[in-house]
C-alpha cells in the first residue's frame, strides 16, 4: 500500500470505529456480556485454527531469527488459548461501570446536577508480540463500551487476525457491530503514524510494550496516551520497623518475581536499623541468587556487595539485582525516592504511625504502601478485575487501569424549564 | 536573553516549582487557607500600586494600538481588584480536596486498598491579557496543593508582576515558599516553548485564551494539557416538549449572554412541533436582536431567516446569531449534534421520559441537560466553586474544572507485613 492508501485505510477504520462506538456506548450490559461470552466460546472452538495461524507466525519468526524470549511471547498453545477465553469470562462477570450516576444534588438555582460515567469512545491499542493482548484488551474495552482499533506486532499478524475472527463472530452473535473491534491488517509502520494522530476518530491510545515503543508514541502522538514507563520501586525499612515484617516484605518485593514492573529495584534502610538487619537480609538475598549493589555505608556492613554507581539508583533491573542504600532517616528516604524513583510503587516498613502517614502523603507515586510488598500493585490484587496496564501518568488514570480508567464522566443536568438569571 | 539563557531560566523556575510543590502538597488546609486570605488582604492593601502598574501596561497598550476590547480585558480598576480579593476568599472557603481517601476496603490477600486524592504537582498556566487570571488561577492551584508557573500575556506583564508581589507577600506571611507561585518575567516566546516541554518539572498545562493559542499549545506541548476549545452548544426542542419551557430555555440559552462558551449556537427543532413554536420563537429572538440563519424547512416557516450554510452548523458565533434547523426526530437531532457539535454542552427540551434518558446517555458532551438552559454549564452553577476553565477533553477532567480537576488519586495500600504468594 502507498502512504495515501494507508491514510485512507486508517481513516476508514477510524470512521467505522467512531460509528461503532455509539452503538457500544448505548449497548445494554447484558448484550456486552453476551458478546464477551460468545467470543470466549468462539476462541475455544477455534483452538485448532488459532494454533495453525500461530504456527505460521512462529515459522516466519524462526526464519527471521527472532530470539527465544520473543518466540515464547509470540507462542499460543492450548493452555494460553484457554486462559484467553477464561479472561473474557472474568471480564463479563465484572460490574458494568457505564451509566453510573454519582453526586446528583439540587443546586440553589433549582437544577439537579450529577456526573454520569460514560465510555471514552474509541481506544487505540498498540502492542508488540503477545497475541493474547488482542483478546484481553478488546474485551476490557468492549465491557467499558468503547470501540477499539488494535495494532499488534507484525510478527503476530496471522495470530491476531485469527483471534479477530473469533471476536467478530462473538460480536455478530450478540448483535453488536463487528467494527466495534478492528485489527489493523497492514504491517506498514505508517499505519501507526496515522493512528496516533487521528484525534477526530481516536480518543485515547494505550501502548503496551517496551520502553522505546512507549517513548516513541508519546513523543509523536497528538491523541492522548495512557502509558506505563518504568517501575523503579522502593522498599524503605524504617528504624522503627518490625524486624520480621521488614525481612518478609523486602524479600518478597524483590524475589517473588523478577521481570515485573512492581518488583522492588532499590532497598533503602534507615541507618538506625541497618546493622541489625542488613547482614541477615543480605544472606537471604544471596541464598535466593540476588546480586546486591550497595552504597559505601551498606558495603561497610556487607563487604561482599558490589559498589553501586549513580546509575544504579534509577535502574529498572527486571532481574535478580538489587540496589541497596543506607539513609539517615525518613526525610532522606523520601528525598531519594523523589529524586531517583519512577513514581510507580513504593513501600515503607514501619510501626511508627506518624512516619507511615507521612510516607503515604508525601511520596508521589501511583501506589504507596505501608508494611506490604510492592508486588501487590496490580489490578487483580486491588480488586479492579483485569487491568489494561499500570499507568505511571498522573492525569486521568494512575496506577493499575481497569474498566474505570477506560471510561470518563460527564455532567448531567436535570431541570424543569430552568433558565439562568 | 538568549535562547540558552531562557532555557536555564525556565529550568530554574521548574526546579523551584517542583521543590515548592512538595511543601504545598503536605501543607495543612489551615495554612493554605491562611495564605489565600493573606494574599486577598495584600491585594486590597496594594490597590494603588496595582493600579499604577496596570496604568503602565494600559499606556503601552494604547501606544501599541491595542483595540478597545483588548484594553478592556487588560484593565484593572478598584472594582476588579476587589473582585480578585473576594475570589480568593471564596476559594479559601471551599473544602480542601487533598488527602481524602475513598473506597478503602480489605482484599482477600489481607491488604487494605483505597485511593487518596493528591495534588497534581506543578501546573503551568498560559493565558492572555486578563491580569485577574494571575490571582484566580494561582489561588485555585494553591488550594489544590499545586505549585504554579504563570505565563501571562506580555501586554499585562507589569500588572501580573505587581499581583505576584501580593501573592508572594501572602505566601510568606503564611509560612509557605514564595516559589509556590512564580510569574515568568520574560516576554520572550521561547519561554512558552520551554514551559510546555518541561515534562520533568511541569505536570499539566492549563492554557486560557483564544482558540489559536490553545491549538498551538496542544500541537507543540509534550506536557499534558487540560484545555477548552469550542463551545458549539445545542438546544433541541423535541415534539413532546412543553411549549412554555421550550420557549424559556431556547431564549435563555441564546440571549442570556452572547460571548460565553456555554451559549447555544444552534437550535434544533423537531418537525412535529416546529410549525407551532418556531414562528413565535423567531419573533422573540428578533425582538432580542438575534439574527437567525435557518435550513430550508425552517425558512419555509419563517421566511425572514437568512439561509444557513454548511459552515453555520459548526460555527461558534459568540454573538447574537443563531443557526436553526428542523430535524425529523431525536435520532436526527443526536446525529446532528454528534456531527457538528463540539462536545461541550447540549440540552433537550422534552416531557418524554425515554427520549430524555436517551439524550442523556447518547449525546457525548461534557454536559448534557434536560429542560435546562445550556448557560448553567459553569463551575459555580454546578457547585464546584470557582473553575479554572471548562474542559472539552474527555480524559481526566471534562466540563467545568474546579479543585478536583486540579488533583489526582493514588492508591494507598495498608498491610501488616503482607507479602504476595
Amino acid at each position: 500500500m502507498t502512504d495515501i492508501d494507508i491514510q485512507t485505510y486508517m481513516q476508514t477504520l477510524g470512521r467505522q470505529a467512531r460509528q461503532a462506538s455509539r452503538a457500544l456506548g448505548r449497548a445494554e450490559t447484558g448484550v456486552k456480556n453476551d458478546a464477551l461470552l460468545q467470543i470466549a466460546a468462539a476462541i475455544e472452538q477455534s483452538t485448532e485454527r488459532l494454533l495453525a495461524a500461530n504456527e505460521k507466525d512462529l515459522a516466519a519468526g524462526r526464519a527471521n531469527g527472532l530470539d527465544a524470549a520473543l518466540l515464547d511471547r509470540l507462542e499460543l498453545n492450548a493452555e494460553r488459548i484457554a486462559t484467553m477465553a477464561e479472561g473474557l469470562r472474568q471480564i463479563a462477570a465484572l460490574p458494568d461501570p457505564v451509566g453510573a450516576i454519582r453526586d446528583m444534588a439540587y443546586r440553589p438555582s433549582g437544577i439537579q446536577v450529577g456526573r454520569m460515567r460514560v465510555p471514552l469512545g474509541v481506544v487505540g491499542i498498540i502492542y508488540e508480540s503477545r497475541p493474547n493482548v488482542t483478546a484481553d484488551a478488546a474485551g476490557l474495552c468492549l465491557k467499558a463500551g468503547n470501540a477499539t482499533i488494535l495494532r499488534g506486532g507484525s510478527e503476530a499478524l496471522h495470530s491476531n487476525m485469527a483471534i479477530a475472527e473469533c471476536i467478530h463472530a462473538g460480536l455478530r452473535r450478540a448483535g453488536l457491530p463487528e467494527t466495534a473491534v478492528q485489527v489493523v491488517e497492514t504491517t506498514d509502520r505508517a499505519a501507526v503514524g496515522e493512528l496516533i494522530r487521528m484525534n477526530r476518530y481516536v480518543d485515547v491510545l494505550v501502548p503496551r510494550g517496551g520502553k522505546s515503543l512507549i517513548e516513541r508514541i508519546t513523543q509523536e502522538a497528538t491523541v492522548p496516551v495512557i502509558k506505563h514507563l518504568d517501575g523503579v520501586c522502593h522498599v524503605y525499612i524504617d528504624d522503627r520497623a518490625d524486624r520480621e515484617k521488614a525481612l518478609q516484605v523486602a524479600l518478597n518485593a524483590k524475589t517473588q518475581r523478577y521481570g515485573t514492573c512492581n518488583t522492588a529495584e532499590t532497598l533503602l534502610v534507615a541507618a538506625g536499623i541497618a546493622e541489625s538487619i542488613l547482614p541477615e537480609l543480605a544472606e537471604r538475598y544471596s541464598a535466593a541468587g540476588v546480586e546486591l549493589r550497595g552504597c559505601e555505608r551498606a558495603r561497610a556492613l556487607v563487604p561482599s556487595m558490589r559498589p553501586a554507581t549513580e546509575e544504579d539508583w534509577s535502574e529498572e533491573y527486571l532481574a535478580p539485582i538489587l540496589a541497596v542504600r543506607i539513609v539517615d532517616d525518613l526525610d532522606q528516604a523520601i528525598e531519594h525516592i523523589e529524586t531517583y524513583g519512577s513514581h510507580h510503587t513504593d513501600a515503607i516498613v514501619t510501626e511508627d504511625y506518624s512516619r507511615a502517614w507521612r510516607f503515604l502523603r508525601e511520596v508521589d507515586s501511583s501506589s504507596v504502601m505501608v508494611n506490604a510488598s510492592t508486588r501487590f500493585a496490580d489490578g487483580f490484587e486491588y480488586g479492579l478485575g483485569a487491568e489494561i496496564g499500570i499507568s505511571t501518568d498522573k492525569l486521568h488514570a494512575r496506577g493499575p487501569v481497569g474498566l474505570e480508567g477506560l471510561t470518563t464522566e460527564k455532567f448531567v443536568v436535570l431541570g424543569d424549564g430552568h433558565i439562568r438569571r
